[in-house]
């Protein structure tokens, strides 16, 4: 089979956890462990988060103030290169040394008419009191919200329409490479009006579950998996009938809403692609990966 | 013909600009555009360096205290996603959309015996007052050097034996990819001593022409090319007999010794690689590129 696997942002570098990169690495090792398995007898493509990543980068740019810091798309580039390489080193690591790999960096086109740019909605970067935050959005053009009693910069977050670097992990895959890719959604990039139709970075942040299903659809991969915290996907989640939905269909799921924030993308994303595809996609944790794959604890 | 292009890491942010992602997206535009010619008829593959870029990543983190700064090995490959994502994107705005791009982090095998280890001669990261120095050097083991007045972060620079995606990369020439890779002179790591020989990140720096020549050597280029601040190599430099180098030979040029810190790896390089294939070398300013490909302008 041809997986994609998404890893959570936040499986990399828990709430909570000292962000360093020891911590970092050893998260890393973890995924790497469960990855191991399957990328020995399936075809593998890897994705994954980079909300917490994006985030410290923010913080250490914004700390740093005798040079003007780095917009957002270059800062994704930066997690694609940092995340990417400790993927590819630990599940390296655990595998047969003649087994390629490959972590291409990944740009992925957003459409300028998107409703996400006109009601930006996911936060990124510091926290902020007030009048900071009202210096800050004068000054750049941010958009700030209230997050708790602070302030925080919110982006949009527009829906991927065309992964650039497509061909070139089909080529790989078809040598036996794993390949990771896509990391944090893809690096949010838009043609700029006008003759010349220059692509050129954008301030969003695009949802990696979105992407993941598109990466998926493309690659005519037979199965996505989505990796958070949870051990499923739940109906009526905190409310005394909540139960695990272990296998369900687009068409069964359209009358259930979940929480715009945490699980809503992911299913939206395996809806989409399931039902593009008529290929299965799951939702699970990490310790589940290799049962969802034997088909044994499929959502 | 099957061309490797190693732009300097200063090219792309030059000593005494700001150091902003403007500026450096500016310089990367004008590399674009000497680069898109050679693109459209021929095999090319881009490598660069990160010298600016890794000391500004080290500024930052060392700038934000809440968080430990993050290794040499992740920094590396930070700005293997930051300077390759500003280049694809620049040099495709430059081509036909159709010509498929691919940038790949690049990990790189040194050795342990290395004498770079023993005496560590390249500057990284920010300045410091010697008591601050000295502090820092007891609490993490970091050797430092003076550095004018200041004192700075010394690291090795070990010579590049292997690198490991390189099938990926003939893979991806084959299909008629442009190729960034080897950003910075890739991302130095070694095998842990032990049975289970695990690859881990190494706090170095690899010289980004040495690892260039080891890529062109192992793809079988046809011609490497070093772009650099200086239109020619020059024999006596700074000295009445002062002359440029137009052409020459590993054989002819063994006698004369250029600066360790400038000019001197360059010409090492191009001799390793022309010695070990039998091809030419290029050394020679961005302006002067194309001339140099057509054979008008070489080393």
């Amino acid at each position: 089979m041809r997986i994609v696997v998404a890893l959570g942002g936040n499986a990399l570098l828990k709430r909570g956890e000292p962000m360093n990169a020891q911590v970092q690495r050893a998260n890393v090792r973890i995924a790497a462990q469960a990855l191991a398995p399957i990328a020995k007898s399936h075809q593998l493509v890897i994705s994954h988060g980079n909300g917490p990543q994006v985030g410290l980068l923010a913080l250490q740019g914004a700390a740093y103030e005798a040079v003007e810091a780095y917009p957002l798309d270059v800062l994704g580039a930066e997690t694609e290169g940092m995340i990417g390489y400790m993927i590819e080193q630990e599940l390296g690591n655990l595998l047969p040394f003649d087994v390629p790999f490959a972590t291409l960096l990944t740009m992925v086109e957003v459409s300028a008419d998107d409703p996400g740019f006109k009601n930006p909605t996911k936060f990124v970067g510091p926290i902020y009191e007030k009048p900071e935050a009202d210096r800050i959005a004068a000054e750049k053009g941010w958009i700030f919200k209230a997050d708790g009693a602070k302030w925080r910069r919110v982006v949009p977050s527009p829906i991927p329409k065309r992964i650039f670097e497509i061909r070139p992990v089909k080529w790989l895959l078809e040598q036996g490479t794993i390949v990771i890719c896509a990391g944090g959604g893809g690096i949010p990039t838009m043609y700029e009006p006008g003759a010349e139709r220059k692509l050129a970075g954008v301030e969003a942040v695009i949802d990696k579950d979105y992407c993941s299903a598109l990466l998926a659809r493309e690659l005519d991969a037979d199965l996505l998996v989505m990796l958070t915290d949870a051990d499923a996907v739940y109906a009526d989640w905190g409310k005394p009938t909540q139960r695990p939905i272990r296998s369900t269909s687009p068409d069964a799921l359209a009358g259930i809403s979940f929480a715009a924030g945490s699980m809503g993308p992911k299913v939206d994303a395996a809806c989409r692609f399931a039902a593009a595809t008529g290929k299965p996609a799951a939702i699970g944790a990490l310790a589940d990966l290799n049962r969802i794959v034997a088909g044994e604890a499929e959502m």
